[in-house]
């Protein structure tokens, strides 16, 4: 399947510099990129590679159409996000290409009496859907998946295979949940008795926004009374663990096996790195970064780039380190006593 | 659904002190309990606020209520741990509003006319039994679950959906395991022949007392000869690695994220923060309490709090501090310096 | 079911010496072995032990056989890795006592009409295999699994329950996946605009090759343009993170836990300890070993063991040097102070 450059634009904005009529079937790297795909410049340091290219189209920056334009043969797609642009035609080059599905229940799905599906839904084989949820227009659940009592799963979201979404527990528009996600398992809420610990029902749910994605196997407790929120357009990606009752802000993106313990509030455009954590109760402002692998043990009320990990030495080097970190009050007092001892032969001297 | 509070002072006990005919329908925190719920007190610091709380009755201990018994209007119920009380008080109110299940196994289930299910059993779509389980009284099995050969699931145990149960394997009594975790997989045994690693058959099952709770996409690894072993009243959280032969004591509670080698003894009433990492082979004495994200790399014979991990810092900062980390050697070096210097100067100086 | 020791020389090699048509059930550590077992002994230091033995014969090497040969009275299998060899034989003895399976589709899967499905593969309950993929000779699918569109599963692999392997994705022969894994979900990629993020669909695949082991809950991401590699002979354990066009070389082995970030290359016959994280983009040389929880943060080229984690401590030690941690840059300065002084005072003095 293809699609005219002019059509292209039409649905993607963009200033078109070329021949529209022009017909694509895809898009790629400038040194890949074939006469029959677009490609695109992202950093100005490409220019020389994106003249020599082959593709049909170039999507560009204003700035760098100035520097090429005249040299380059293809047609231009003038835009001033040419990433965003190219995320942007890469999806519908991609739903060109997908494999049709077709509308209805398959006939080894469970759904309860109760339940409501739109008929534009997609419900594969072996999935349960209990009684009272609400799947909306053009939902897909995938084969395997569970759909607890009184959930809802908004228009147009994705849950691929063995996702289990439990009762009571919200996702918006437009959504994506990756295989073996769990949405709702209880937060982990103990009393303690005498060393044993005595359960605390987890009443809450979780209310999830539209445009959000959830990685594989990650998991998003259910709130203690209360929900666990998670807002507009958040991005995580695959074995993340969010406890009961966190709020995670807009835009907020998350990268694989990160943690994030209960009760944490974290704010709007902030990124996390791989396995970093997250301690309970605290607070993370807006536009807060936190680096692969580092331990958030305090609040973050500044925006900014925050990192703490041991730095990866030869083992023979790691272990001098460490034996000499374990003993650093030591190093600090001996460090004083030569100050003390120095300062005083400096005034004898004087 | 609603109770008496003389009935639920009659199933929990407590000392209650004033109508027993009220009848109350759930609980809540002291700032939100509307006169049909009732509320606790478990820290001493919020006594003014229990007295305006519109609760119907407060759950207190006995300091607190010889402190503002007087005062509150409401009816008291007095006991030595109002926390634990409010716990198994949730219990008794999430049990009144819970759907009931009705005892049976569904249609679209698979079960091997081999195993052995209960008739009070709840068995979900899409669930499969093998040859040889047995599935005792009460037992609720969430829709997808996987039941292996001769495994065997304890009297009051709750499933959730898409848990891999494997073979020989075995929980005891009111266990919760919550969806996607998987008990039993191989653990991680290879001899090494010329760099190809050759596997070694994981032949051992895991054995798992009454009272677990094991939290969503948690996997818990078969034994290599004997069992994996998980002691009675273990609170596991979700995305937790525990590998072969490990043997973790009653009553220890570890948080989101944690990972245990194969072989380590754990010991009872430990607890681990999140994230947390224990190496194999390690044995760990009762009463250890391990903070998060922090790597637990030689036993640990004393009780006690232990914590290592790197503080966060603003990421220049950060690279200062990893870069003098990298070099503590040189430091103690030129600290050693100083002070063969310093002493020489002193004792040249007298 | 048990098996001649001639038989089993005849299948593993090494060299027999003692009476063959003894008859062994099983294989057992020197202290347990029973006379209808054998035993082995891979490590000098137990030669004591081996002499003692109640095993109907040991696996061991020629420097132990000459030691000890003439003592033990049992049969003896001589060979140059005793430990690959054990190996070797529990596998048999496994194999010989497992339940047969037998061929054919379960009733309760679902395969597309378009799949291809050997004869000899066993397709458990509540499978779904989507159009155009491929099911080898021998192949067992166990219950709840997925199989995507065009998706390709090699001769003799076995996938545990609730796998999800996605559409297009491949491995290669006598695989095993374990319980939960999911390959092929979509990697973490996005175009950020404005600071909401633009999925960039992943339509890449995972390239699996033969005698992969992949642990429970472990996730391979499919590649945003081409695919995700994983070697033959590579093994990983629970719970694992690879990202998108990772490359990860024949015969690496990972603990539970790792995270590897996207388009990280890894060499060949490496090991990773359990939570080690590996950033994105670097490059990591042939036989390179990485310790538990040590974050790989830059392109390591030579071979050798590597660490980087805060050591434990008591909680209130660990205090004290974390916070003098954080203010190295300033105890280097008091050094370079004194250095400074202490060198004015030496000039002086002579």
């Amino acid at each position: 399947m293809s699609t005219r450059l002019a059509d292209l634009v039409e649905r993607l904005g963009g200033h078109l510099k070329g021949d529209g009529s022009i017909c694509v079937a895809g898009i790629a790297p400038l040194a890949d990129a074939t006469p029959s795909q677009i490609s695109f410049l992202s950093n100005a340091k490409f220019r020389a590679q994106a003249t020599s290219s082959h593709a049909a189209a170039l999507i560009l920056a204003p700035a760098d159409d100035a520097a090429i334009g005249s040299v380059y043969t293809g047609a231009r797609i003038v835009t001033d996000n040419p990433y965003a642009y190219f995320a942007r035609a890469a999806q519908l080059f991609a739903a060109l290409s997908a494999p049709p599905r077709r509308p209805g229940i398959h006939p080894h799905a469970s759904i309860d009496p109760a339940a409501t599906i739109a008929p534009t839904a997609v419900i594969g084989a072996h999935v349960t859907v209990d009684a009272d949820a609400v799947i909306e227009d053009g939902v897909v659940i995938d084969p395997g998946c569970f759909i607890g009592r009184a959930a809802r799963i908004g228009a147009g979201t994705h849950l691929h295979p063995n996702v289990t979404f439990e009762s009571a527990c919200r996702i918006g528009r437009n959504g994506i949940v990756h295989a073996g996600a769990v949405i709702g398992a209880d937060g982990f809420g103990f009393a303690n008795e005498g060393g044993a610990w005595i359960k605390i029902p987890q009443t809450g749910g979780v209310s999830i926004g539209d445009d959000v994605e959830i990685g594989a196997n990650t998991c998003i407790d259910r709130g203690a009374l209360t929900d666990t929120v998670i807002e507009d357009g958040v991005k995580l990606d695959n074995q993340i663990q969010i406890g009961h009752n966190c709020h995670i802000g807009a835009h907020t993106a998350m990268a694989g096996c990160v943690g994030v313990a209960g009760s944490a509030r974290i704010g709007k455009y902030c990124t996390f790195g791989g396995a970093a954590m997250v301690l309970g109760h605290l607070t993370i402002a807006d536009h807060v970064h936190i680096s692969s692998a580092s331990m958030v043990s305090r609040s973050i009320h500044e925006p900014g780039q925050y990192t703490g990990f041991f730095p990866l030495s030869k083992n023979a080097d790691w272990e001098k380190s460490a034996a000499i970190v374990r003993n650093l009050a030591s190093m600090r007092e001996k460090i004083r006593d030569l100050e003390k001892t120095v300062k005083s032969l400096s005034e004898k001297k004087q």
